[in-house]
């Protein structure tokens, strides 16, 4: 029989949130393979398992180990928060295993990404046409985020930020919001969660020129509004009636 | 105590591929109210439960609906397929229950939304920032999804398409493909998904030059890689690596 390692997407981390195929492959596997912080979050809910981890940046040598623990026989999952196929593991395992030439089968487990998660806590922010932008610049070129950013702007997509800020990148999201700036009002509803859907989750509103002020770290998912985003309730809403076209021209 | 309404994302239809949460809650409403076509999907997986249904385009109702029984004092759950605050209930429903000013708590239920289910059978081609865009103009004037099609083409974003046609809508993917071709090479990798996770699921992959003659239907999500995606073994990759600057400048 074919190894297989399932690419599992846990969603926020705590079960409620994981689907149930999610929990069952996490319940049959042999091997949890992930990042140090992850498998501490699934320990605690699955502790009658083994877990094999690697630090952060290790993505590849976390992936070589999963293939080696298949290869040996083991059923294996290789763990991401949110959805694997998004900024997850999923791709990184198929890159591996086929540089290997691993006779491995990789089955992607897909789970609610932290956007999902970050606008069901501030209400209904992403109803209409969104753009995904990661402000990490560990394997992305700054002016291909910046390209995309201001492209975000100028098309009124809602802009969903991941890894806004990291302790050695504490300006890219101050250059962000002024770039976004530039084509949306100041007071844009922006909607801010820190570690959703834990037990440290924390959920606020600001706008767009509050934005660079707001203690934001690398554990938020920063959501910006369109042009017709608004907050009512405590809630921030996009709505999906007929849009006016922004004044801005590519 | 104050009525509660559920906005419920349940996925792409099977219990495999609903949070665990999404399951305790449609288990303990007393009643569910969705889209006659999704009603019929969670009809045979919880026979027990009472359903109420409203066809296509009454969304206003099915939410007046909603409010008005659970004025009543039933428990409701209002479903959406994937993820009910991706162009899901969640938003009409908010909006629904401020203008009535009625003393309901909308609490989001979170899925996993049809660009996780589609990419998660595709390989991984949402590794790396992402666009998502409806080609439906029923609520959306052409000229801004056209903009929206247009500024994600030139940032490299990876394009994912959500109802990419109707039987009246049969050339805005012809279009939105001549848009992107005019900043993408021919043969950029293009996923195509129909009825993901569902008994009729079909999964192929094509390329940008070849997508006008797919048979695309509204049961479609379609991705469309960026510069650096490819395929090998079957899988469509986005590569997370360091990517080139595209040549085209805003």
């Amino acid at each position: 029989m074919q190894p297989i390692i399932y690419a599992v997407g846990f969603g926020p981390g705590d079960q409620l949130y994981m689907t149930t195929q999610a929990v069952s492959v996490l319940q049959k596997v042999d091997i949890i393979v992930g990042y140090t912080t992850y498998v501490k979050l699934l320990q605690e809910q699955f502790p009658e398992k083994q877990f094999l981890s690697t630090p952060m940046r290790q993505e590849v040598e976390r992936c070589q180990l999963a293939v080696q623990v298949a290869l040996q026989g083991k059923t294996v999952a290789m763990v991401s928060s949110g959805d694997s196929g998004i900024y997850g593991m999923t791709g990184i395992l198929l890159e591996v295993v086929a540089a290997q030439g691993a006779n491995i089968q990789v089955v992607a487990v897909p789970g609610v990404t932290a956007a999902s998660a970050a606008a069901s806590l501030l209400g209904a922010p992403l109803m209409h046409d969104f753009a995904v932008i990661s402000l990490s610049d560990l394997m992305t070129p700054r002016s291909l985020i910046e390209k995309r950013i201001t492209c975000a702007a100028v098309a009124d997509f809602v802009i969903c930020l991941y890894n806004p800020k990291s302790k050695k990148r504490t300006d890219h999201l101050a250059q962000a919001t002024d770039l976004i700036a530039q084509y949306r009002k100041p007071e844009t509803p922006v909607g801010i969660v820190r570690h959703a859907g834990r037990a440290e989750q924390a959920v606020w509103l600001s706008t767009l020129e509050k934005l660079k002020e707001e203690p934001v770290d690398m554990f938020c998912v920063i959501l910006i509004g369109n042009s017709q985003t608004y907050v009512k309730d405590g809630k921030m809403i996009t709505p999906r009636g007929y849009q006016l076209e922004s004044e801005v021209m590519l």
